[in-house]
């Protein structure tokens, strides 16, 4: 239970919300949202459309605006920012983190982006907007914020404690000082519970923790939320190659990486592009699910045609058609779980791993167990109710091949593709299981045809 | 990159530490491990037996010993922790915060969990764990440490800085104090920021924040971290049902809850049982494997048995075994994608939810759209590539009939599955694609018996 605000996010709230939004009642609307986290607003702002929107962003205060706009989904960003004027924006980019102004600057066009960051007041925080546009959106320098407490190793703690004053409003989450030299470069930290304990004229050289974790700015955004979560930590600062502090990435931004990461890996699995969701248009969940039908669809009468060249065969023996199914959801299994696992193993970061010619033997002997165990139960049911050896024969044949197959494509596709900078979890989705139904055909009727001598 | 502790990670120290271990060359272990972040330690750990564990653990600190047991992986934990004496144990548990201690006395036989406790020396510590194993593992009061800081409403700012004195062994990481009433009760919070920034005599009563937010203990894992994600909370007060503040969760915890939802969720997915590693044996591979391929088989033998009731039929007319996987995949592909997007549904929190009747109704919408286009791409090009009027329109109104059914099947079985507190992810499981193979077969013979009038 949510302990706050559990009254106002009802059904009913929003009902007689949108009402007030549409009838432009801004009384209603300020008086209801007046001390509401922004991160209830922005559920209720999720319901409304870009102009409805735009109305209550400029009822409240910019702070809270800022962070609405923050909090829009990404897919949603780029058509709400549209109503916004570059002053406008830049007003609310001012209360930002850097990290999530250059988020929304992104969303913007390439025009527009110029004039926004010009019209930022603060001009420390343009200098860090202009410095964190280099970087690609997923990798630690596209992460990180430049805000953040850095204290030269030569100060006293209450050098630190005056430096945390002066940024106190422009640093809003405060975990460490982060230690640096002359030059700039990251030697430590010092937490806020160590500066607390400590005498006012310590030195941070006496006190300062030098074992630090830290990333490259060119760190891949999954390796640096690997790394949080390997070292529990809540901020992880980031160095450029001469080891210069240039940022620092907090915990809340490692965990959407997490999250965006599952989403996306569900949906290359499922077969389903785009970032859809159960509350989209009807259009909106076709369109998304279409084109890997279309693929299935494509592959299905593909596999029409190679079994009709196998025509004659069937109508001697129709038997043959019966196992056709279980050929190709034991293949489409094998392949997935053996992708799935693949996949599994590439996304979490392994100092030991194993070498590619270990990993495929490996693949190949489990292939082999089961390959086994599944062609003897099949082959005992299939003798055992039909008599038909021929039959049993070559369906456990068929099957021990396309478990051997489909092992072998579900483990080289996702290393295939992650090789060349595609998302391995795809080789878990349709496309995959459309090709191995496609193999395990083949492999079914040439078996027959041979074993049956046709 | 992970700056610190590259060159020790490689393979070739792990077999030299490895050869040291089994020699029992104590020195060479203490001497590489010395002052190596325990989560690097753990991951050299990962590759050893249960009595190689034991050798490296005794030679270490017993803070990094403890921090290193609770590292170990959990289907592990049980069996390495049977190599130590319950006193041994103790003196671990003692190190850990009180989560992690009863979370690693959990995985003990009952017997020696009593044994454990009432070996354990911070009496405060043992009181702690007993309190927290009257919590299920998956709700908040099973993911709460008892350790924080609180401060009553009262107090000044120098009282709060010397409680964090004294439990400043005792908590390791602070980010706030919560600020409680006379009776315990939750009222708010004082960020370590703002104690550092605020004067000794300043009352807490005046510069407390008011807004916060809590759960309570009995609030499932799921909603602990959807809201720590929600408000980007680094820790999260835990209230009991008189709102009385009972512990707190750190965000390290939630992430963890939610990888390991992610990871539950693509084993469902693609049918392997249990928690397996690509770095398994053989055979623990093959054996979380098989269950469900052996399912899978089953439900292909009950659908050659099925298709074998229409052996006249297709005798007759062998292209009607032409179409088989065509039916099945498209019913497989589109029941993976309608659980998958009411499983995503599921576990976003969303206040303002549709009714299950509007979602059925959109289900179907997106299913008829997607029906029909499908239908009549295959409708043309059997017709076009056939000329078979009957075989075009047998496929057509089958594979519409099998999408309709598929997303029905999709959407019910995840939605019915989560009611009897089933993971729903299993709905996107062979099982069920198993179910919409025998449900589509069914359909497209029905409907080619009928319209080819047999």
């Amino acid at each position: 239970m949510i302990e706050h605000m559990e009254f106002e996010l009802s059904k009913e709230y929003l009902e007689a919300f949108t009402q007030a939004v549409d009838a432009k009642e801004a009384d209603f609307v300020t008086s209801t949202l007046n001390g509401v986290n922004p991160a209830d607003i922005s559920e209720v702002i999720r319901e409304l459309d870009a102009e409805q929107t735009k109305f209550v962003i400029d009822l409240l205060d910019v702070e809270v605006g800022a962070e609405i706009i923050v909090n829009l989904e990404e897919d949603r960003q780029s058509l709400f920012l549209e109503n916004f004027t570059a002053d406008e924006l830049a007003t609310f980019v001012d209360q930002m983190d850097s990290d999530d102004g250059v988020d929304v600057i992104n969303e913007l066009p390439i025009e527009k982006r110029e004039e926004v960051i010009a019209s930022v007041e603060n001009e420390e925080k343009a200098g860090y907007i202009l410095d964190l546009l280099r970087y690609e959106e997923d990798v630690a320098g596209g992460l990180m914020a430049k805000e953040m407490i850095r204290a030269n190793l030569n100060w006293t703690i209450q050098q630190c404690i005056e430096e945390i004053r002066k940024q106190a409003e422009n640093v809003e989450k405060i975990y460490s000082v982060y230690v640096v030299d002359n030059e700039g470069k990251l030697l430590g930290r010092v937490s806020l519970k160590k500066i607390i304990l400590s005498e006012p004229d310590a030195l941070v050289a006496d006190i300062y923790e030098e074992d630090i974790v830290s990333v490259g700015t060119h760190a891949d955004e999954e390796e640096v939320a690997l790394t949080m979560q390997k070292y529990d930590l809540e901020a992880l600062p980031v160095v450029n190659v001469k080891g210069k502090l240039v940022g620092r990435i907090t915990i809340d931004d490692a965990m959407d990486v997490i999250t965006e990461q599952a989403e996306e890996d569900r949906q290359m699995m499922t077969g389903i592009s785009g970032d859809v969701e159960e509350d989209d248009t009807v259009w909106v969940l076709s369109k998304a699910r279409l084109p890997w039908l279309v693929i299935g669809l494509v592959g299905g009468l593909l596999g029409a045609k190679f079994i009709s060249l196998f025509e004659k065969d069937i109508a001697l023996i129709p038997a043959m058609a019966f196992f056709i199914p279980l050929i190709t959801a034991t293949g489409g299994n094998v392949g997935i779980q053996s992708s799935s696992i693949v996949v599994q193993g590439l996304a979490s970061y392994n100092a030991f791993e194993d070498t590619l010619l270990k990993k495929m033997l490996k693949v190949f002997f489990v292939a082999v167990v089961n390959g086994i165990i599944l062609a003897l139960i099949v082959f005992g049911i299939v003798i055992f109710s039909t008599s038909d050896q021929a039959m049993a024969g070559t369906v456990a044949i068929a099957l021990f091949s396309v478990v051997l197959l489909a092992s072998f494509m579900g483990t080289v596709t996702p290393l295939a593709l992650d090789k060349i900078g595609i998302n391995p979890a795809m080789a878990s989705g349709p496309f995959i299981t459309t090709a191995n139904d496609l193999l395990g055909l083949t492999v079914y009727f040439m078996v027959a045809h041979f074993l049956y001598g046709f």
